[in-house]
């Protein structure tokens, strides 16, 4: 088998199959194969895609490139949920607790913030105490104990995946479906979870601009999770402005208590309970409405709030900071943004509302910056909204006064304002299968 | 300038700015741009294409990537030939001495051999004390006392074509025509000739396995000539077959001077003089038709094989061979392949020849092989020619007797038999111009 013929094969339309797909990952990731080869294959499989089978093949390919996650122990109740990543999306810190309060098994490794998007892992060390560096045998004996473990990505997963982005990221080969489909399902897939939900965003902030691009996206991976026997569903929901009104770390957290509380925006709780329920539905194989019945109840009742402490303090939170969300350490500055006109805002947008929280010292530019847990944004006006001249648009918020101003003009850069009231898109534009 | 967005702007179909891909360019020769970014970038271009322009740029970009010849001493008379390559094509051999006698100036770099199909280089140096290294004042000095010189290339010629070349070679990303054209002309403008006319060749031996494939090269290419100024034409003609009878080193030189003596194949007589006639026109401002009978007197009179001599002995060469070319050394060993069946000739796969005569020592299959002279293969029947159980198909020459048995059978395996007469395809399919 020579790359040369993969390269042509798929070049001129053909299916490839299983072998030369796997001759292609086990080459590459053992550098048999060069990255110009590579390049030029992500490059025709930009232009001719792949089929199902050529995508699943992809997947499990990549996702058997390095170490897997076996978590057969805990049987078929295993769960995981992705997010393709937003601003303001703190939806695992409530998923997680709503669904293994009510049976779920959630070991699941989590990634850090990386540009306009924060990262689960950062959200968590914002809680005094919260180790997110467990060995594996303290990752294992907490999920035995709690039904519930978050860690930062360990071991050697996926390094085809790895290099393959690194590569594509380079060469203008990241825009492919098929490809972005088994990057993604390939780390979910080496993470071991039975059943896996995807929160696949639309708008502005998120990777796909529209819903429909979103829709095709989360079809070819829960095409991909079930070809590979797992169980499977996405949820498509809106990323046109951040989810919530808080964005930074300690600020996110606190707001996901607050839903756990029972309060909490509107939106943010929508968002969890669509996920949480698909996720229950799917897990203990009972309807949608049941399963929405109990994630509700499970809200209203403290019990998912429970689940949240216990979980906290198992991996050496201090609970007490839920129970008073103002032991959070506050940030040193603060300022508000006032509106200068009367009338709606019509557009946020939610990528560059991200760029100001890092600017405020909130998120990384570089894997090497350090995170300013205190700092960030709470939005108080969202699209839609009826302003008054004077109103606090957002409170910004940092330890580092000299941000303040980079971190204003990009926020108000990432506004549109209109005279009239506008129509808003889905929060949940559908639901896939 | 980012690499990353030029690819990007091809990727979506956008045309890319003279100063983008002079960028590319210069960045792939410095090393600034990596190998794994051109080939995504040549993927991009092979399924999206370049407009004429973008060709022309990329074209001129790589022909000033290293050094060029210069040739405005013998002012705008200076001609160029080039073919696409093919199986016993030995037509500079004879087209240079018609035209130079006939006043045009050829001051020619050439290549060597490598696979199924010879360079003239080779051939030249069967010929004894021929010197194909001239130092370029040497080169020059000849040219302003001959009008002809023929030398195999030197110096740091279109180093960006080169380095792209041998990528494309394997990233399956050779067949792309504004790749290929911009390839070999690029080659042809560095070598500064005012006019250049092409022998893009199609069928079984050629680069271009249709007529309509190659009539579509040989257009981009014209296209390319004129717009960086140059007297351009192109001569499609078929390679479904060898062209003329002889394939081999000395062979071929032998079968070219029974074309200067008036005799030989009229097969290869015939591409000469189209050739020849082109050059002829655009060098002299004359009719197509004018030229025509200057070139036909140029090899009846005997002119052109007084030219040959006298630019054969101008490089060293022995002109005694050319009066007598009983003096080229035999090859050891002679051996007819005979046919088994009466019938015809339907069909000559030409590349699986050109290999046979590679078997039978008369070409590299590396860089680094030595050439037997003397090997080589002479066709008594072709394709159409009717045949009897028993007639010689070919003889084959070689210093190795153990090559006869893999080269006969490459041989006959590139001949197909039917009963009946076929009907050939035409041996000039078109001139663009």
């Amino acid at each position: 088998m020579r790359i040369y013929d993969i390269i042509k094969k798929k070049r001129d339309g053909f299916e490839l199959s299983r072998e030369e797909i796997e001759f292609f990952i086990k080459g590459y990731v053992d550098d048999s194969i060069y990255d110009y080869q590579a390049s030029a294959l992500c490059m025709a499989i930009f232009f001719k895609g792949m089929t199902e089978k050529e995508t699943a093949y992809l997947t499990l390919a990549m996702a058997n490139s390095g170490d897997t996650v076996d978590l057969s122990r805990f049987g078929d109740k295993t769960v995981d949920k992705h997010s393709t990543g937003g601003v303001g999306d703190k939806t695992t810190l409530i998923v997680a607790p709503i669904v293994t309060s009510l049976g779920c098994v959630m070991a699941k490794m989590s990634g850090r913030g990386l540009g306009h998007t924060g990262g689960t892992v950062d959200k968590l060390e914002s809680i005094k105490g919260f180790n997110v560096e467990l060995t594996p045998e303290e990752f294992f004996s907490q999920v035995e104990k709690n039904g519930v473990a978050v860690v930062g990505q360990s071991g050697n997963l996926t390094p085809a995946d790895k290099k393959l982005y690194a590569l594509r990221d380079v060469t203008a080969t990241v825009d492919s479906i098929p490809l972005i489909a088994s990057s993604i399902m390939s780390k979910k897939l080496a993470a071991g979870s039975h059943t896996i939900v995807l929160d696949v965003k639309y708008g502005s902030g998120a990777f796909m601009k529209t819903a429909e691009e979103a829709e095709v996206l989360a079809t070819e991976m829960v095409k991909i999770g079930k070809n590979c026997g797992r169980n499977m569903a996405a949820v498509i929901t809106n990323m046109e402005r951040p989810l919530g009104k808080n964005i930074g770390n300690s600020l996110e957290v606190i707001e996901a208590i607050e839903v756990l509380k029972g309060n909490g925006p509107e939106d943010l709780k929508e968002v969890c309970l669509a996920l949480a329920s698909q996720i229950v539905s799917l897990c203990e194989k009972i309807s949608e409405s049941e399963a929405r019945v109990l994630c509700e109840d499970a809200l209203a009742s403290g019990k998912a709030l429970e689940k949240f402490k216990e979980w906290i303090a198992s991996q050496g939170g201090d609970s007490s900071w839920i129970e008073n969300t103002d032991l959070f350490p506050k940030a040193k500055y603060k300022f508000e943004i006032k509106a200068e006109n009367d009338g709606y805002i019509s557009k946020m947008d939610a990528e560059s509302i991200g760029i100001a929280s890092v600017i405020l010292g909130a998120g990384r530019e570089t894997k090497e910056d350090t995170i300013d847990m205190s700092a960030g944004i709470v939005l108080n006006k969202k699209t839609g909204d009826r302003i008054a001249k004077g109103d606090n648009l957002a409170t910004l918020y940092t330890c580092n006064e000299t941000s303040f101003n980079s971190a204003k003009e990009k926020y108000l850069s990432a506004l549109k304002f209109s005279e009239n009231s506008i129509s808003e898109k889905a929060l949940i534009f559908g639901i896939i299968k």
